[in-house]
């Protein structure tokens, strides 16, 4: 009763409401403008305005709360207009140029940071472009980890090159192969056509006017014994998946063999650890002992996902185990995550401390065994760990292509860490149509996402000065030849000026060397903490902590390169928030 | 400053606001209670507001709109908190009651429709329950040909048995392993620890007193040459990712071998057709020729759901080849879906008539090959159809366990189709302490996921009434004894009438035998629509088309079994409807 008489006096009391409150709404990031035009509209209308309201102070919160409502559902509804038109714009890319026999071809091998940037940045109405690559999308590996736990399905850090290629100007032909080897004398690559479908292997080879190798480098093992073997990695997304897959066999695997609950154990006495043979406590502490093995970023963020995975999921689902795994990390250097800041180092250190995690610094792998590792300490004693599985994230090494393109320019190419390149990213030994970026690159940055997309970028502006600089070297020649021709005095000089400006131009378009800036270094290292050293001034910040962590967050959602990524893993950490991470094998 | 100065004025202008204002909301799924009863007293007071209100007409609008949105602010806001409190409360299970010895133990063989709705029916605290399935997770069959194309991840579908087990009230022990042997005169079932981690196999036996064989059946070849090699399925999650991956494979396979816009062959003319010999258009058809074998709902489901891949996503991205794929539907049987009424069957063939799906009726299959499927039209006449891929969506073969428990019983278990059980879901030949329930059996029902999830549920009521009657039984016994000590002629009396009703209590005890009760058929067909043949009255009713496939949706997502894939599902529809299918090969 009391409830229906409130309605009624809202409908009466509302019959007063101005035109545009209905449109107050705090500054929101999709209604800025709207909003701005209409206070001034509310300016004009104040007076009666203010007559009509009898009551100004009793109800401040509801008039508040009543004009967010209001301004609510014009956001969410106007919100989710612009969202639905961008994505289906996305969606129905329209149609392209074609393919332009007058125009140079570019040919880029991979379609890592370096490549999906280049190609991001390329403007493709001055070039045919092709793709190679053995992927047919782009990976956003600085979360892959995450994918490595389920907190993010791969789906989402997975960006299809097709879809970047159908939104540029000109068609752009994506292969999925593997480029196998590059001629670059008759300036050719042949890539093999690895589909399953036609039963054979086939060969196809394309020639080239400029080619960007970009294929990024290969899991360096240092041909330590079993590595290669026994060990997981964290570079491409199968990677993800076998650890993932690994670290639930693990626990299916204790599941019953070591379920206080009920079990075989409980049920008949004795069958069990009948059948399993050594099934003792020491054999199930190695089963759930994780052993990870390199102290840079990826390192630690694996440590600290896996982490989370075992605190929030998995007490609730195995309450028996949570409580029996341990994580060990290994680094070779004195220290873990050499480029930041020494008291980041620390933060780290003591985090990972409360969480569990063992830190050894200065200690070497040996050898990876199926049970075990072998690992040099600080003391230069061997010691052999018992181990359930060991997760190896250190060190590039660069891949078969690229060593053998280095192969063919001995005395240009010898630096065994990469290709050389000069400082506009051109081959080293090569006449200037081969271009270097990425991992598969020695220079004197780190190989990392940061510097390949950076190097991207910049080829790609490099590419747009260089046909600048061909169309007003054609315009050129043509006037030179058309000045021969021209007798009338005036007309040569007007001509001959003209040539002049030309020519001006043309030493105008310069193209700057490569030049690095450094953004900053961000890690995850669990539990919900992060830890950033960003470059302010001549100095640096160094941050940690939970706020860091929502930084680090939203820099990675804006780091991605589409809207569709951007909100599907926005999408995932929500849905593992609210349900945790998937515990199930698919 | 302007903006500050409106919305300070505002607030003084909406002072005479209501109290109750913010609960005015139109019928919202949270709020439907409290909100009719609103309506219905405002419409008594009516008069008055007319009258009360100045500009009636004039703010109407504005009036409802202001309500409209602070009761969309509340709706969000307590939305949000209902959904996050049932969603905690599911993910943080409380403490379980341990293993009892003196209660008997129900072993159940699979995580199926059978086993999982057993499971979720079924009262714990009498039984310890023990699961034993190579899956650890609970399938949800009817969508998975949307995970085969991209329009729900495998997540999404699966349910970790673990989730259900650890809600229930005596801890059950989940064991991924296959079940190897049944022993039905011991008592005892043998599985396989099939986990890599340990190297060597290694198996356990553990005895039971109630037995429930669960683990549905294989997927039917008939011996058919090459079907079992060649061929892909769709029964377990894995067949969908196959036959997602083989459609991407067809596709990038033909994306630069048949690439209208540049490619290798606008290139360099010529050079392609070399390299892939034979890649003339009739090579580019054949691998562009989908046939999916089968003409049952499956196999209708998975042609709607390529059909809408190819409509839907190929035509913006691969523009080129959406035109030239094409799905034929074949069946043996006179008509596709046999189980729907008349005019369902042709309005689904008119859709796929206008789809272009090819069905193939009376024709049937008589060898996949590697690039061609043969097969016998209706004339009896052999034709070869080359094609790219064949789906493989028909019949149900008995497992090996079952075939070997079969075999144990040979007078008893004559059925070549699955297992015999009586009414009681008993298996026949047995005594009684073994139950089937299922696509293993063979009862006079289809083997539908509707039957199996029916017998789970009757199965789960059995269990109760007998553990009831063990429990009086018990007290019977336990009085019986006692009267026999006693000699007091009173005494005597009172307790022969009460071991007269617990006699009678027990009598009373009665299990009924197991009755399906149809709910109705429903398949999508593809382009959004579905059809759907509801039992009604003595009839039924047949409905066909969009608002059917409405109807299919939230049929689908009322019978998953948790509000996490409830969730997951939507969820995923919303971005596939939004982002469109994901095209990457992960």
């Amino acid at each position: 009763m009391q409830f229906s008489r409130g309605s009624v006096r809202l409908s009466r009391s509302l019959a007063t409401r101005s035109r545009f409150s209905a449109l107050a709404s705090p500054p929101n990031h999709l209604f800025h403008r709207s909003l701005s035009t209409t206070s001034i509209l509310r300016e004009e209308r104040s007076p009666t305005e203010v007559i009509s309201s009898p009551t100004p102070k009793r109800s401040k919160f509801r008039t508040f709360f009543r004009a967010l409502g209001g301004a609510t559902l014009v956001s969410i509804a106007g919100g989710i207009c612009i969202f639905v038109y961008v994505t289906q714009k996305d969606r129905h890319p329209g149609t392209q140029l074609p393919y332009d026999p007058e125009k140079k071809t570019i040919v880029i091998l991979g379609s890592g940071w370096g490549a999906t940037s280049l190609l991001k940045t390329l403007d493709t109405s001055e070039y045919n472009v092709v793709i190679i690559s053995p992927k047919n999308y782009f990976l956003f590996t600085p979360l892959l980890p995450s994918v490595a736990v389920g907190t993010l399905s791969p789906k989402a850090i997975l960006q299809p090159t097709r879809y970047l290629a159908r939104h540029k100007a000109r068609v752009v032909t994506v292969i999925e192969a593997e480029a196998k080897e590059i001629d670059p004398f008759n300036k050719t690559v042949t890539f093999e056509d690895d589909t399953e479908i036609k039963g054979e292997v086939s060969h196809t080879t394309i020639p080239y006017d400029y080619l960007v190798h970009a294929v990024g480098a290969e899991v360096q093992t240092f041909g330590i014994p079993g590595v290669q073997e026994k060990a997981c990695f964290m570079k491409e997304l199968g990677d993800a998946e076998i650890v993932r897959v690994h670290i639930h066999r693990l626990l299916i695997f204790q599941a019953y063999n070591n379920d206080d609950n009920v079990d075989a154990k409980t049920i008949v006495v004795g069958i069990e650890s009948a059948a399993f043979p050594g099934q003792d406590d020491t054999e199930i502490d190695r089963l759930l002992h994780i052993v990870i093995v390199g102290g840079g970023p990826t390192g630690i963020e694996v440590s600290g996902e896996i982490h989370d995975f075992l605190e929030d999921d998995l007490k609730a689902w195995y309450p028996e185990l949570a409580g029996r795994i341990r994580i060990s990390l290994v680094e070779a250097l004195p220290s873990v995550l050499p480029m930041f800041s020494k008291q980041l180092i620390e933060y780290t250190e003591s985090t990972f401390k409360e969480s569990k995690i063992e830190i050894l610094t200065k200690t070497m792998v040996k050898e990876v065994k199926d049970r075990s590792v072998v690992l040099q300490m600080p003391d230069k004693s061997i010691q052999e760990v018992p181990c359930g599985m060991v997760v190896w994230a250190g060190g590039n090494k660069g891949r078969k292509i690229t060593q053998d393109l280095m192969a063919k320019y001995p005395s240009a190419q010898t630096n065994r860490r990469g290709l050389t390149v000069d400082d506009h990213l051109r081959l080293a030994g090569v006449n200037g149509s081969i271009f270097a970026i990425g991992d598969c690159t020695s220079t004197s940055y780190a190989p990392t996402a940061q510097v390949a997309s950076q190097q991207g970028a910049y080829l790609a502006r490099v590419f747009a000065q260089m046909a600048k600089k061909n169309t007003l070297e054609a315009k050129l020649t043509q006037l030179e030849h058309y000045e021969t021709t021209v007798t009338d005095a005036v007309e040569k000089t007007n001509l001959n000026s003209e040539i002049e400006t030309t020519r001006k131009l043309i030493s105008n378009v310069k193209v700057r060397p490569f030049h690095y800036s450094h953004q900053g270094s961000l890690a995850y290292i669990g539990s919900d903490k992060a830890i950033a050293d960003l470059p302010f001034a001549n100095g640096n910040i160094a941050s940690a902590g939970v706020a860091t962590f929502l930084f680090w967050r939203s820099a990675y959602l804006s780091t991605l390169f589409s809207l569709r990524n951007r909100t599907l893993v926005a999408n995932d950490w929500l849905i593992t928030k609210i349900f945790g991470r998937d515990l199930s094998r698919d």
